[in-house]
This record gives structure tokens, sequence and C-alpha cells, in this order.
């Protein structure tokens, strides 16, 4: 049997074709299109899923279930998306439109970062962990918890780890959440992002010179990337603003791990592509800041391994 | 059958004979003498233990199991307490020392924060509901999560759900645990007395008059108990160091909530003496500030129930 696995995003719909071992076969990707009725966006998520199963020469039933990654907030029992804000989406029946589309057997959702979560639990870097937890740093901070191999939604709703909700700074910056000092105002890329622009226009004002300045024309714009670069060409002021970055990283993922002793806590999104850069000094950190005493097992820190590939992934591995 | 809880603290032992439904039959305690030899401890507890299941007419082979509520870290799979600070125990086999002493047939053990909150879960504040979080004010701020009806201690080893221990406010005040700025330090019932101690200094250089020097007198010293008093009688200083004792609490809470979504967060400790001064303005600061969306169904805040009876009856449950 094979799984189908959707990774809807504000840009791309993707779908994947996986087979008993959540390798991907074949998959295939169409604009989202989010300015449109959301029954039309399902819709081209079916036909994808439909090509890539004809193309592949199978039928619907060589298909156990269809699982779909999607942002926002979900209602994973009755397959519904309650509410997300880059897509036309409120108490939307994602499930059984998706049926309606195409008539599988089942169709399983769940929030793209759970689904994240769960593709690194179950093919990534957490394989073979029971318990990991899976933070991703984008445009906020994303989180994923894997409690005895299953994603861990929360209690009383699937409005749960949130992890990127908690406040590590009290009365800090502004957080769209409607809080202040939330973590992922801080250690997520857009955060770091505005960290280097507040720290350049200083510069700037002072008149002091800078690599920052020139990383940020080279790219056209200042970006995560900014300090990082700077840094790594020796400027004192990218390696600042690195150092504090990764210091705020590492509070909330202390914090993690206070909570949860994750067997592996990794990370995903684009600021990993620092490598080394990022988790050396990361661990250092968390090694020295973290509660668990004395011989206790420690958590692994690693990144992600799946990429982009994850929200497939994780979605067509809901019902192992 | 019956089963037995010992709480163990760091100032007395207190053994309870429970029946089916968690409900105390008898009880008993001794000092700890916190200074002797681990073996020691654990002989009285195995004596008084004893004693009860004689004085009510009751052998051993009525006794379904003993649970263990103890301080510090544990490793409940082997009965190991790894560290207690209050304790002489260290990798101590604390199971099957008591067994030694009274040979019943299963030993089982917990870290008494979790353990208290497996009792309201039980037996108390949160009974009924299959996710649920206390915290306790006290000394620290205590954590435990119940997921799934069962006591979540962490993915790699036992050590996890230190809620206390997660940074609200960073570089902020300095923890036992290394860190600065833990929610414990703010929202800890000694973390209090700390404000009130700071502000009272505060006032006492300007030398401005207020009621919470009257009511320190009053009880002898500062305590948790003295911006309290002060406010009720209508202090304007006691009043601001409560509105942000609750301003921090709220705060902790709303992470916990943020990353949980429990059914119940239940709060015990002495401070919740305080009542509906307590939970009013703190509920309407968590509501205000907690993601979750739109009608999702919210986690009820309440104080818990079982005040000092919650390490027995959760010692006692410990294999329900």
């Amino acid at each position: 049997m094979y799984t189908i696995g959707v990774d809807l995003g504000g840009t791309n719909i993707a779908v994947g074709l996986c087979d008993e071992n959540l390798k991907i076969v074949d998959k295939a990707s169409v604009p989202t299109g989010a300015d449109r009725d959301g029954e039309l966006i399902v819709k081209d998520m079916a036909e994808l899923a439909k090509k890539l199963i004809e193309k592949n020469g199978l039928t619907l039933s060589d298909i156990e279930y269809v699982g779909i990654a999607t942002p926002g907030s979900t209602n994973v029992k009755k397959g519904i998306v309650e509410y997300a804000n880059n897509l036309p989406f409120r108490d939307f029946h994602i499930a059984d439109i998706f049926k309606k589309f195409l008539p599988v057997n089942k169709v399983l959702i769940a929030n793209d970062a759970n689904a994240a979560a769960l593709a690194e639990a179950l093919a990534g870097a957490a394989k073979g962990a029971s318990t990991s937890v899976m933070i991703t740093l984008g445009t906020g901070v994303g989180g994923g918890v894997i409690i005895d191999g299953k994603i861990f939604t929360g209690g009383i709703n699937d409005s749960g780890t949130e992890l990127g909700h908690i406040v590590i700074e009290k009365g800090g910056r502004q957080c769209s959440c409607g809080r202040r000092g939330c973590w992922e105002t801080y250690s997520s890329a857009t955060g770091l992002a505005l960290t280097t622009k507040e720290k350049m226009k200083e510069l700037e004002l002072q008149e002091i010179p800078s690599l920052l300045f020139e990383e940020a024309e080279k790219e056209g714009k200042i970006s995560a990337r900014t300090a990082f670069n700077a840094m790594k060409r020796g400027d004192k002021y990218g390696a600042k603003i690195v150092d504090e970055y990764i210091e705020y990283l590492a509070t909330g993922i202390t914090d993690m791990i206070n909570i949860f002793q994750p067997e592996v806590l990794s990370i995903g999104g684009g600021v990993c592509n620092e490598k080394e850069y990022l988790t050396k000094p990361l661990i250092e950190l968390v090694n020295k800041e973290q509660y668990t005493r004395g011989n206790a097992v420690k958590t692994k820190i690693v990144i992600a391994e799946l990429g982009n590939d994850a929200g497939i992934i994780g979605a067509a591995g809901l019902g192992k």
C-alpha cells in the first residue's frame, strides 16, 4: 500500500506519493492561489493526487489514506481547519471536501508544524526516538511535539504546542499573537532580520562602518543571513548579533528540554543552513543551562534532515 | 484491595492507607530526620505503613502496592531517587530498600510534584480530565503534567516538566538552577516574599509609609502573605506588588496553556489561600493573553483541592 502526503502552503501545494517506508516515490506541485475559494484549493490538491496515482500505474485502492499538512489551527478528529491566517479557511471541513473530489478511504489532517515534527520522528533526524521536539525557525518559531510516537496536539483542543508563543522576555518585543516578548519574536528568521535592522540603524546613526551594510546591499535586503555572512567575514557587529540570536534561541530550547526532556530536539528552517555556526555555540549554551542533573541522559540537539519534504512525509505518515 | 501512599517531605513522613476510590482511610506521620542515613528514613516509612495496616485489621496481602512521593529527580522505572537536594539520596534504590523492610508486592515511586498532579487528576480539581497541569507555588514553582491520564515525566529521563525552570525574563533574577529569570524566581511564594522585601527597602529608603511594614511586623517576618494582607487593607504599595506578582504568574500559566492546552490547570501551595484575590485577576489576564483562538474550548484554571493530602493520594494512586 501507498500513502499520499499533501503539503499545503501559502505559496504552493506539494503532493507526494509515498511507499510503506515513507520514501517519496513521486511528487508534484502547483501554486496555491491562496486568494481563491477554499474549495478550489482543495480541488487542485485532489487533482494533483489523482494525477500522481495514475502516472504511477496505481488506482485508488492502492492508497491507504491521504494526509494533509495545513497551516493554521486544526481539529484533527473532525478533519477541520478552524482558522488559518494565510488561507481562506474558517471552520473549513477540508477532509470531507477532499473526499468529495477524490473518494479515498480516509483523509487525515495535521497542522504543518506538527506534521514536520512527525516526519522527522518517523523518517528523519529523530528516527527511532519515541519522544521528540521539532522547532522550525521561519517567519515564526513553529513547534511540534511527539510523545510516545504520536503527535501531541494539546489536551483540550488541537491548539497546543504553540512553542514559539512562550514569553522569554517579559514586556519585550510585540508579538503577532498579542503578547510581548514571545520566543518567536527573537528566534525566528524574521526576529533575526529585525535585530539586524535595529543594530544597523544604530551603527548608521553613529556612522560606524560594518560589513553588515555590504552584505545587505549584496543581497538586496536585510535578512536572517546578513549577520551570519558579516560574522563569517570577521565583522564584530555581525558576530555580536549572531551571539545574541543564539543566546535567545538557547533560552527557548533549554525551556523545551526542561519541560519535555525529549530524546531528540531537531531544528528546521532556513537559519539551519548556517550549520555548525549555529549548532556549536547553541549546544554549548544549552548544555550549560539545562536542568538535567548529573549523569542523566541528555537530549540530542540536531538539525532536521527532511527539509522541504518534511510536510509531505509527515502528512503521508499521519496514519503510521 | 487497599493501597498505601507515602508522602516523603524534608520535614515529615506522612503515610496514608487508601481505599479503592483513593479515599484516605487512615493516616499517620513522623518527622523525617533528613540528616540521618537514607535507610533509616525508609525504615521509618515502612514501620509507619506496617502500623497502619495492623491498626486497620489488614495484612500485607490486602495491599495492592505502596506508592512513594519523594522530592528530587526520580527514575520511576528503576525505583531510584537519583538526587534530592534536601534529603541524603544519591542514586538511592528507595523502592528495593522499602521492600526489604516491608515485603509488599510492589513499590512505585514518583517525584512529589508529579504525584500531587496525579492526585488532583484522579481525585481532586482535575478529576475527569485526561490532560491536566498542576502548578505548586511554594519554595519554588513545582509542576506536574498528566497526559492521557498518566504522569508525563519526560521523554529521555524522568527529569521533565520542570515547569518552574523556564525563563520568562531573560537576564532576570538569579535562580537556584543556575539560570537567570526562571518563572519560579518570580512566581513562587519565595519569589513573592523577595519582591515584597525589595519594594519595602525602596519605600524605607524614601521614608514612604505603608501598611506593608505593619503587616510584616505583625507576622514577625516578610512573607508571601505580607503584600496580600496590606492590599486587603487598602495599601496601594501592597496592591502594586500583588498586581506584579499575578502578572508574572499569568505569564507562566499562559505559557503552559500555549504548550499543553490542558483541560484543567490547577494551582496549589500556600499562596492559593488568597483565593479569588489571586484567581480572579489571574484568569482575566490569562484569558486575554493565551493563544487559543475563537471558539476553541479553553483551559479551566482552578485552585487545587487536596492540599496536604495530595502527596499521599497521588502516591497511593500511582498504579491506577
